[in-house]
């Protein structure tokens, strides 16, 4: 199979964790006979350096024309004390899931036996954690009218949904659910926002088309209480932009891996793979970062974009061995035993 | 001194919670040498019943003649798997909250030492938690505009924040935090949201009129995250109406002592003081409750409407003391030795 994969690092430890999932990539390719063309370009501030805003008409081409597009991460301090500053990074991320498509945020919380002492809740509660969140993220919030009136003494937004796109992401969650334990969790705030009762109107409809799956409706209040308390009571939750963008942060840390955790952001035509991480600037250059989240990342994109399940459970194998074994970069090593970033690499590729 | 509270049981095991309430505060003053006059009015599920609506003016004239506000708990199953009912009992909340002006939810976190092994969190993450949530409770996207267009085919919901509600509640966390560390951390999303640029501008104006304290802005998806590492790390934090919902709740439950967890709302006018927990419909009637949110919340109201300092303090060294021997209700009684709700009632009164 020929793959053509867009590669977008970005910011920060962004080049240096992409170099080792192409560097897996490759080789889970060659093992199994297929081709990849990577097609480079540039985003976030490094893009902003280069020419002028974070997410060019030249990258979006790049996108367009790719089967996937693998992205390391964005952002830079130099932009974060300035909020209003006009061209952030951040703008290149939303300029991109729109200009995309990218409507559905797949983000799994799973627990790493050999990680789980690093988690911040104890072991008996998160045991067993296996959870993903499907974000909404083209809609609500993020995308409504904004401004200022009254003589710039009044701000507002507006979150808006239609039930299309509401269908559109609750369906994808439907068809997770029957493929992994038949239980889904619609989270929305009901009680007080309109685009919640529309979310539940919606689910509800869509209930009748997939009748062996138990849904729950819960509270967005609630849930950040319970996935604390009870995370490995969750299997698939669908939620909007914004509940989805403080709930998937807050459930990445209790399983003790955030390090570890990949992405996808799911569009009609292209499909996008990240690390939930940021760009830790502070760490970028060292070859120093931890690059299994990337690398879990291409995993599954062979699985989601190209239905390759084999060669993603190779690239997951390794990376499990990796872990058992002590690959592993500073921030999981134990006793001084920390590999670099692209001695990671280079071991996970060989020993594929 | 004469004190003039009025009384909002609510429903679910609101009155029971209540009552203890009242039985310690009556105690308290009479120690003390002040007089309370209770003055009882309905709300919730209860008010629904027996005038049609959740809050009904009467209730809301009680509320204004009085010098503070003791509320139980709201919300009753009935009206749970209908969340566009016409008429909700947390309607009446928000009603009330906006016609009694109650802008600013205080909520603090913080750990007991005997109850610190509940928590689902490792101890060595919480020891020392003490922080307090300032939530904006009057504005924001709970009392926007809201509705459907297009044919009921699009929903929104409008969040909303003027400079002079920002303000009002952001002198608050300064005040506080100038009683407390001198730490004050702003929570938005002032990278996507316009509201919270205008919340973000107006804190940093008020930056300088109290220069010792030190304030942080962090985005609400990284406070999400941060509240399970390291919930020690924080003490003022200052939000907006949802994401104080979300977090404070998140909060609740990281030091294992939310059942006994205190709360403030405070007006220009009135203030009103409630247990963080529900209405617990399940226990309601069976005197098994515990009652010790709500009298913490008596202890607040106390110090905070009333400046009565010492007297607020008797109440909390009482409760402290019941913890540590043990008359404590079952859901925290070790090896079947529970006390009912009226009898943890009693035996603070006693011993106050
Ligand atoms: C950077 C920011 C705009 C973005 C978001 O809020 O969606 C980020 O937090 C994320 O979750 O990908
Ligand atoms: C019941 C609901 C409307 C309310 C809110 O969202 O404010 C509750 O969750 C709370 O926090 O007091």
């Amino acid at each position: 199979m020929k793959l053509n994969i867009a590669l977008l690092a970005g910011d920060g430890i962004g080049p240096e964790v992409i170099d080792q999932a192409v560097k897996v990539s490759d080789a889970v390719a060659k093992k199994f006979g297929h081709e990849i063309e990577w097609t480079p370009a540039l985003t976030g501030a490094a893009a902003i350096d280069a020419v002028g805003e974070p997410y060019p008409d030249s990258t979006h081409n790049i996108c367009v024309a790719a089967d996937a597009v693998l992205f390391g991460a964005i952002g830079h301090p130099r932009f974060d004390n300035d909020p209003s500053a006009k061209v952030r990074p951040e703008q290149g991320l939303l300029k991109m899931r729109q200009k995309l498509g990218l409507f559905a945020n797949v983000r799994p919380t799973f627990t790493f036996p050999s990680l789980i002492d690093k988690s911040p809740l104890k072991k008996e509660r998160i045991e067993g954690t296996d959870l993903v969140f499907l974000r909404e993220l083209t809609g609500g919030i993020y995308f409504g009218k904004r401004g200022r009136e009254d003589n710039d003494n009044t701000a507002y937004d507006t979150c808006t949904y239609t039930r299309e796109e509401v269908e559109r992401l609750a369906r994808k969650g439907f068809e997770m659910a029957m493929q992994r334990s038949k239980k889904l969790c619609c989270v929305d705030k009901a009680n007080v926002l309109e685009t919640s009762r529309l979310w539940r109107e919606t689910v509800q409809k869509l209930e009748k088309e997939y009748p062996e799956v138990q849904v729950s409706y819960e509270f967005v209040d609630a849930v950040a209480m319970r996935l604390v308390q009870w995370p490995s009571s969750y299997d698939v939750l669908i939620t909007e932009n914004l509940f989805g963008d403080i709930l998937t942060d807050e459930a990445s840390v209790i399983s003790g891996s955030m390090g570890l955790m990949p992405s996808a952001s799911l569009g009609e035509k292209t499909s996008l793979f990240e690390p939930i991480h940021g760009s830790y600037p502070q760490a970028a250059g060292k070859d120093i970062a931890n690059p299994l989240a990337t690398v879990l990342s291409a995993a599954m994109m062979f699985e989601t974009a190209f239905g390759l399940k084999d060669e993603a459970e190779a690239i997951r194998e390794v990376v499990n061995k990796s872990l058992t074994e002590g690959v592993v970069t500073e921030d999981l090593a134990e006793g001084g035993n920390a590999y670099k970033t692209s001695e990671v690499g280079d071991w996970l590729a060989k020993n594929i």
